[in-house]
């Protein structure tokens, strides 16, 4: 919304919501003193600490990640949390097992590589162990436009460099499949990461269909651009032994745990992380810090009596780092009650310091959205309201138009620790999850408990549908422009 | 020097000394030109990343430095540089060999450890591997501060944080004897890092004479605080596996090359850095860059026909690693030519931005260096001359009165890099490495050709002795003083 039509609006919402939504303010007090003077303190931090270091990463199919579940269950029952349960789910069960990779020409060079989730091994290979010289290429085009006949039977290093996220991911999710359209044997792609201290980060790929599989794995961005220079100089020979398998699914569980609305129990504001890991850190920054700021957000409100009058639901999600498995089987299990939906929240973006709530929705949503946030202004930014409230397992939801959120929080760092060995408690901070916890338990809690639930797509708020006031204000917009250029033509 | 001396000074120098340092201007300028605009441009860095790829990392004792300091010294004769030689050392030949640990209980967990130089291995336990439990310490004194009877047989973690270099470096040093004299088996000691990605930093470590010598390794910043945390919970178990072996000692070479002065041929401008690397990382930083800058020196100044009126010397000494042995062997081979050496510099301490050069000697020396500076004020920062011209390989030099420099860069992320696998070409800029070698060729060449030779202590400059403009200051500066307090009075 432009600021011009905020100006106009004054906020837009009827009073009665504003209203509705500033009675919230003693109860956001009572959050964030149980978090920062009460029992909350570094709670959210002891316990994260407690479990990633006792159960250790936690990958889908492992005995380690069912373990964990049920742990996390257990603690959920503890906390007197209303229909704790698993909703079975099939994920997969991909092991990395022994790798390694050395150049052994033109002279011996040991380095790291991380195989990519749902990658093939070199068991096939002589001794298991696959011997071939490198192509290196820096982008898609580059290698469809080789021929064939350099490719084949070579060891394609992508080398794509950094230019954000977006940019990365599509070598990590098809590079494999790409080489082996052209042949190739194998596949190494520089790790989707801004900034490495000889860091592999691994990541899911997916081989297409009606294409070879070829073992694919990932290298530090260090080993990349050294494979590159070298590659120009003369032919590079390496060896890759990857003992990567995949084994029949595994049975797991997506958690859930309520607070039962006390009015509207059929309404239901989810909030959510993923509980899986990949197999490399600890898991923390992902998304340990995600699961632990809701876990948070269900016990401090468990354990101050507050109760939303719609129900608020957790959703730790399973396999989400393997295709977002647990995300796709628990919409279809409830993607009927989508109406109830009021809003589905997941972070899974980092707990770094909070920036306030990101939001995909309309702009009547979004207005509702920022004034919940002003309550938690101390802890935000701006409006408190973040351009996109997408995450990774309520994609299918914000799909079918319902409103979905995030914790916006300033993780410019995050690709510093995604998917390494280095996620682990030692970047976190006790204070900042503390307020990540503030953010994240009070903006579900409200969502929540408005008489006004949070509108959609075609929804009116407040009786008064979204469009009479954005009429109303472009209306007296045009006569305002009007009224100044005459005054100016004077 | 003080702000107020240096004003009563008005920089202290002889006219005559400044005119002649100010008529290297164009030289200067020849040098820069020939850097940023000519063949010079990205040389550094080419030549860096061809010998640090070719050859990989250069540890003491290995075939690979041998090899490297001979293609050095070709390289330095093909640049028809005067006196090449290589001056002979014998020099440690310790390998980490093969090396694991794993925490066995309360539950497994694979980790990442990089033996410290000269650690004894793990050879002697049964079937090679310790298995011990750990006892965490935060400091020597919280070590000395225990029962012996709690500390014998077990591994002693030093978990030492972060307070500098200084506050980290002694635990690296003499943590094993620390531990050994309580009895410990083994100890690990948290990587002296002020940020890691899950890197560990190896680096020299020193045992006690008397001292059993136990097997000694760093650990990540990230599995120091896990351990820390573990074992405030209960007890933790780990096996270590450690192979490094000290062999026979090797013959290595300190490689020399000179530029013969044209009127002051016996007196000598050392420039200098390292060749030898840890065997981690590719030694780019540590210290490649040093080495590459200190090669442009020499050859940009022998292809642009520049002679300074001093000889200037090249040394890159051999296992500085592993306790600057190299330069103990350059020390004594020519310590009594010192009254020779007008000043000896070393950049060893990174080449990220250059600010100028760091110098310790006398404060009229200062005044001189850097009113050399002033003509390289384009690619300096303040005076262009730092408060501390060390370096580990001069400091023998340093020691006897002899003024030292250095690069002065800005290494504020130095310990990202040091003695890791990080230590790679991704770390380095070409520009920047460009304007390293502008600062340092410019300074060596300007600091060999002046009439006027940098004073060491109780030496006259220009004529003058240096106490004598330093009296009339004081005197100055007592009598105006008074004059001002008198006024006040009034």
């Amino acid at each position: 919304m432009s600021g011009f039509n905020q100006l106009l609006l004054g906020g837009g919402l009827k009073q009665s919501i504003v209203d509705d939504i500033n009675s919230n303010k003693d109860t956001v007090q009572r959050i964030t003193d149980y978090v920062q003077k009460g029992q909350g303190k570094h709670q959210a931090y002891e316990r994260l600490a407690n479990f990633t270091d006792f159960w250790g990463p936690r990958i889908s199919g492992s005995k380690v990640l069912e373990d964990s579940i049920t742990d996390m269950m257990n603690i959920l029952r503890s906390e007197n949390l209303d229909n704790v349960d698993g909703e079975p789910v099939k994920v997969p069960d991909w092991r990395r097992g022994t790798e390694w990779a050395t150049m052994v020409s033109p002279r011996e060079q040991d380095f790291e590589i991380l195989a990519l989730g749902s990658s093939v091994g070199t068991q096939n290979e002589t001794g298991g162990t696959l011997e071939a010289e490198i192509i290196v290429v820096t982008s898609f085009e580059e290698l469809e436009s080789m021929n064939d006949a350099d490719v084949l039977g070579k060891i394609v290093v992508f080398n794509q460099g950094w230019d954000g996220y977006g940019h990365g991911k599509p070598y990590r999710d098809l590079g494999a499949s790409a080489a082996a359209k052209k042949g190739a044997a194998a596949a190494l792609i520089q790790s989707v990461a801004d900034f490495t201290l000889y860091t592999p980060h691994t990541g899911q790929q997916v081989y297409q269909d009606n294409t070879a599989q070829i073992p694919v794995a990932c290298i530090t961005i260090e080993d990349a651009e050294f494979l590159n220079r070298m590659s120009h100089r003369g032919p590079v020979k390496l060896q890759l032994h990857m003992e990567a398998v995949t084994y029949p699914e595994k049975d797991s569980y997506n958690i859930i745990a309520e607070i039962i609305g006390s009015e509207y129990p059929d309404q239901v504001v989810v909030i959510g992380a993923h509980i899986d890991s990949w197999d490399v850190g600890m898991g923390v920054m992902d998304d340990g810090g995600g699961v632990f700021i809701t876990l948070q957000a269900m016990t401090i409100l468990k354990r101050l009596g507050l109760t939303p009058k719609r129900t608020l639901r957790l959703v730790l999600w399973t396999a989400e780092e393997e295709g977002l498995i647990g995300a796709k089987a628990y919409f279809e299990a409830h993607k009927n009650e989508s109406d109830n939906f009021v809003i589905v929240m997941e972070s899974d973006g980092g707990t770094f310091t909070p920036r306030g709530i990101g939001f995909s929705g309309t702009d009547d949503a979004r207005m509702m959205i920022e004034a919940v946030m002003k309550l938690l202004s101390d802890f935000t930014q701006g409006t408190g309201v973040g351009e996109s409230g997408s995450s990774p397992d309520t994609g299918e939801w914000e799909a079918i138009g319902v409103p979905v959120g995030n914790l916006w929080n300033a993780n410019e760092n995050y690709f510093y620790y995604h998917h390494t060995h280095a996620d682990s408690m030692t970047m976190m901070d006790a204070d900042v999850l503390d307020l990540c916890t503030i953010v994240w338990t009070s903006a579900a809690y409200v969502f929540a408990n408005t008489d006004q639930r949070i509108p959609r797509e075609g929804e009116s708020i407040g009786g008064t549908t979204a469009l009479v006031p954005n009429c109303i204000s472009i209306t007296l917009a045009f006569c305002l422009m009007i009224l100044l250029k005459s005054r100016h033509d004077l």
